[in-house]
């Protein structure tokens, strides 16, 4: 295996301005690994209970998801939320650990030496657990949320330290540095240890930082946002496909070798696939894009910027 | 004269984290008219009092700005107000219009026949009747607030009518055509007669519109906002006064027959002399660049969007 990718399961209930969904499939690691799907498979580390609908099961294994490393556990993780007319922020209602509570992490043999790994928004103890577990250094994305920063700032700040590209959003930008300025930002983000750091800027694209680099991916004009759940998560799952599927046609670039032109192209690729999801509720347009209607999306993000 | 540009003069007080001045040259007049200079000389509409320093008069025609069409009334218009922590919002505490109350544009004769115009935040009123004495329809520009938004819409909407290229913010845009969405905004605004519409979004960039064309331009990286007062005047300023010199010195390129490409230039062209003026207060670092500073920073514009 590849690309590996640890995040959760969850069933959503979700309520938006332009509809609701129920029981709904979610979670990091479901939406990070499908979004992956359009250019590498990959390895899900995760739990689920024992009341997810086959389904939900059968698209993930469509979507080339391998699911050897996912434990099943009581009852699924469920999340319920909601979003207000201007759509910016998720708005908690409840959140049902469930299986979540019990989960440790098993990495299974084959998917040890893999090159790519992506630790989605869990628990920093668990991603610490899951790279400790891994026996040659892969190529390491982090993605967290702002309630980590809160409650455990301490063990977040040792995985940022085991990081190659830490990916994080606006918000949490500004909450973790304390500054309002997202350039300074991205540079203190730096300084904790990742080569690379991606803020997140939602309908205004993304921000990517290297030592003396730094390039400015537009967002994708999107006239109907119908739920952006899990955008975020499909941004750094379709980032770190495109990666692995790079390291696997070429031989030259290993993980550790990651290029920062290859990465601009790969941030435009993550939102790319991120523009999509936002379409619709859940998976419900993620599941059915190409390959084709992802090169068009890619050269929209092109054409856009030129002058 | 080929560039007319009506707009406030105006003594400002102004107080930011990073510092504070009084009685500081500013007014989206002033701050336009210097931006466009670099690219263009211009002739300014305006009024002010005759409390106004000598040296502000000479920045003025250092900057090749034509004080013809400004009448002398009375006390300068002022402004108090200040920005917090996150720099996004200015807070007035205080506005006399002074001069501004008994102000009756009277366009010079030789600015008549203008090929540009960019009617500045400024009462709607008044810039329909600057329009009304110009005597060849010129390539119209305009810029408003949300003050006017709110107090003087149905003139508000007369002027954007009669605009070949409509500018707002964000925020206004939200308000004015009443979407969380701006791609949408941006689409409302077309319909309401101008060819082309421009939403600002501050650090975030900005997105131009036209008849089934769209640009985003990205924000440049400034680490150091010391004071964002006349930034969106600049970015307008800059974007005309370079389009003006292009007429000038290509004479196929008619005002009614800017382009999209010519304009999509012009957007970083005036996006960067913003950054120059949010660097320090007033127009303390905007009157000290030059054509160098000025390319050096359109190249990083461009550097930073590649992939």
């Amino acid at each position: 295996m590849n690309l590996v990718i640890i995040g959760t399961i969850g069933l959503d209930d979700i309520k938006t301005p332009f509809g609701e969904v129920e029981s709904a499939l979610g979670g990091s690691g479901v939406y990070a690994s499908c979004a992956a799907s359009f250019f590498s498979p990959s390895g899900l580390i995760s739990v689920m209970g024992n009341d997810i609908p086959e389904e939900y099961l059968k698209l993930l294994n469509k979507r080339k998801v391998s699911l050897e490393g996912v434990s099943k556990l009581g009852k699924t993780f469920r999340w319920s939320g909601f979003y207000e007319f201007d759509m910016n922020e998720a708005k908690t209602l409840k959140t049902e650990l469930n299986s979540l509570a019990g989960f440790k992490p098993d990495v299974p043999t084959d998917y040890k030496k893999a090159k790519f790994i992506f630790l989605a928004n869990i628990d920093p103890d668990l991603q610490l657990e899951v790279l400790s577990q891994m026996e040659e250094k892969p190529f390491v994305v982090l993605d967290t949320k702002n309630y980590w920063i809160t409650s455990k700032k301490d063990s977040l700040l040792k995985v940022i330290g085991k990081t190659d590209l830490f990916i994080l959003n606006e918000g949490e930008a500004r909450q973790l540095f304390e500054t309002p300025n997202l350039i300074k930002a991205g540079k203190i983000a730096l300084k904790l240890g990742p080569k690379y750091a991606i803020i997140k800027k939602g309908e205004h694209g993304a921000l990517l930082f290297s030592d003396g680099k730094y390039f400015s991916a537009p967002g994708y004009p999107l006239e109907e946002v119908k739920d952006p759940t899990g955008a975020g998560d499909s941004f750094a799952g379709g980032l770190i496909g495109y990666l692995a599927s790079k390291q696997v046609s070429n031989k030259l670039v290993s993980g550790k070798r990651v290029s920062f032109e290859e990465l601009r192209r790969a941030v435009v690729y993550g939102s790319t696939i991120a523009s999509f999801c936002a379409e619709d509720f859940s998976l419900n347009y993620l599941k059915n894009i190409n390959s084709k209607k992802i090169e068009e999306r890619y050269n929209i993000f092109q054409k856009i910027r030129e002058f």
